[in-house]
């Protein structure tokens, strides 16, 4: 990768913490986290102390917090898989970079160590080209270029805001797919990064992922929660709705997204057979609000992350509110995100 | 990549002779191109015979054949890199596979030979993905699934009609930046096939590339040729062009377009800085032709290839031929291959 310098005053890595030992999870990922400041956030519903190793800088924060900067009333807002966004909330750098706790450091197709901190940054640091597809992916990496025919005037790309990471081993397919297909892994690594086109959508993972706090900050909120969703990633899809919601923030405001390295090892967790047994919800809403976002338009007033997620909470209200009671109630948890959010700014 | 069983009567592979001694080229490619029909078309201005080694089954197409199906007046439609096209034109087959004389089989990760054609009718015998995008790439390839949050509604995809391979070694860059990093070379194989999304442009190129005959052979065509153009690929955009006509069309008919595997290796030829002092003709164009590629629209009753070309012949003639007289001779180029392609489909 293009070597970038890294301060490490500019950088938050989020990790949401859903078990109480993370000695093993933080000791993997020493050699990579050990210079960042860590912003553990530990899951409201786990009663246990957390257990951190030493040598770490970092700051834990529990229910109590939550209740406290949030209200109690939106407290529920952050809990599960959703606590990381209080991390999000929290954080005073610029880039974030976030994190499950079921992860291991990958290995790269030479077998060394993959710095997730190092690539994310990078991804982040160099422009992203979300108006013309360039065929030989990155141009900005070492050793590649834009291939003939991209146009001159779109060489200088747009500042890319989000850098969407992927995972060997357990991948990161949902409830169906991993109870259908039990023995399915990733072992392929793609050596390769790309910017996601404008006005095409994608399934934005949370689980290894950074982004410009500064630039897209208010638009990487909790929103959706599944009725019966429950502790594993199979059956949540918080991130996806996220995605889609900074997904068209960024290219309303012409800004961009990229996906590929690094890729993070997932760690094997429970049968997907027990999921399948509740209801596919989220599956089935996907299919409605895939339409949705992408017929969505925001105005040209929306000039900043803040007043594109105000329009869209609008537009979801209005458009998918009436048919789902959920998603009413996903448009409230917008606003109230970021009404935190200001609030939370405003005391900086 | 998952298997499948290529009937070799199903396969053309066209090959653009601009070198009459196609000894070497052929020695190395036999492994791959033996159990298939070739057709050989010999740059109308190379006067030599050309040299093709024992033991393939191939026709060969000269200036002599180029003038009596096209027409004399025609027949500068396919000299030079265009001559291609007049192979697209006589072959009877369903996919065309197409590479440039200048390749040699590139090698996989594992130091396995790429078998080029096995891949690219893979890529167009498996759907394309080109509503939503997958994280984990090519979700049809083994050991590969589509990502969490995937809409389901969209995971049996469409006919994938275009499959555009890659490059090791010389990579296909235009004369600046050839130019300006004469030892960029790319020798970074990157283990992936991914949909182009609906409505997004990208640059073709006709080095190694693979396509539907049946479905969207009339969009294949031999249209734009630059004043000043010479015998270095990075002097043309004939290619480029193409790929903005057939992508129109695919994403007009919802077909798909794939980018990635299979790579060919490219090698030595002349210099970049002698293509520098010609004008920068076809890089200047760029800038007009994609957005007036971006804003196209056809109109519903266009439901066929050839259609839909009849309608971007119209639109580029209104549209940018007033502005530059070659863009007006490249919409009455695009008219006449299409009256071409009529009449040899009628004489079937």
């Amino acid at each position: 990768m293009s070597q970038v310098t890294i301060d490490s005053n500019e950088v938050d890595i989020v990790i949401a913490a859903f078990h109480s030992d993370l000695t093993s999870f933080m000791e993997e990922w020493r050699p990579i986290f050990s210079r960042f400041h860590l912003i553990i956030v530990e899951d409201p519903d786990l009663k246990e102390e957390l257990k951190i190793p030493k040598g770490f800088d970092f700051d834990v924060y529990t229910k109590s917090d939550i209740d406290k900067l949030a209200g109690s009333s939106n407290a529920a807002m952050f809990s599960g898989y959703s606590c990381r966004y209080f991390g999000y909330l929290v954080s005073k750098r610029k880039y974030i970079i976030s994190i499950d706790d079921d992860c291991s450091p990958a290995k790269d197709n030479n077998g060394d160590l993959v710095d997730i901190v190092t690539q994310h940054i990078t991804n982040l640091r160099t422009p992203a080209t979300p108006f013309f597809f360039n065929t030989l992916y990155d141009p900005y990496r070492k050793g590649a270029d834009f291939v003939r025919g991209y146009p001159f005037g779109l060489r200088s790309g747009v500042t890319c805001v989000l850098s969407c990471g992927l995972w060997l081993n357990l991948a990161d397919y949902d409830a169906p797919t991993q109870s259908l297909k039990p023995e399915l892994r990733n072992s392929r690594y793609v050596d390769a990064v790309l910017t996601v086109p404008k006005n095409t959508l994608m399934p934005m993972s949370g689980i290894n992922l950074a982004f410009d706090r500064e630039m897209v900050g208010p638009a990487l909120l909790p929103a959706l929660k599944l009725a019966k969703e429950g502790k594993f990633r199979w059956e949540t899809i918080e991130d996806i709705w996220c995605g889609l919601v900074v997904k068209a923030v960024c290219d309303h405001l012409d800004l961009g997204v990229k996906t590929g390295l690094p890729y993070v090892s997932r760690n094997e967790r429970g049968s997907a057979i027990d999921s399948l047994k509740k209801e596919w919800e989220g599956v089935k809403l996907m299919e409605e609000l895939v339409p949705f976002f992408q017929s969505l338009k925001l105005s040209p007033e929306a000039v900043t992350a803040e007043s594109c997620v105000t329009e869209i909470a609008a537009a979801v209200k209005k458009g998918l509110g009436r048919s789902h009671t959920e998603l009413a109630n996903v448009a409230d948890s917008m606003v109230a995100w970021l009404k935190i959010w200001k609030e939370v700014r405003s005391r900086v």
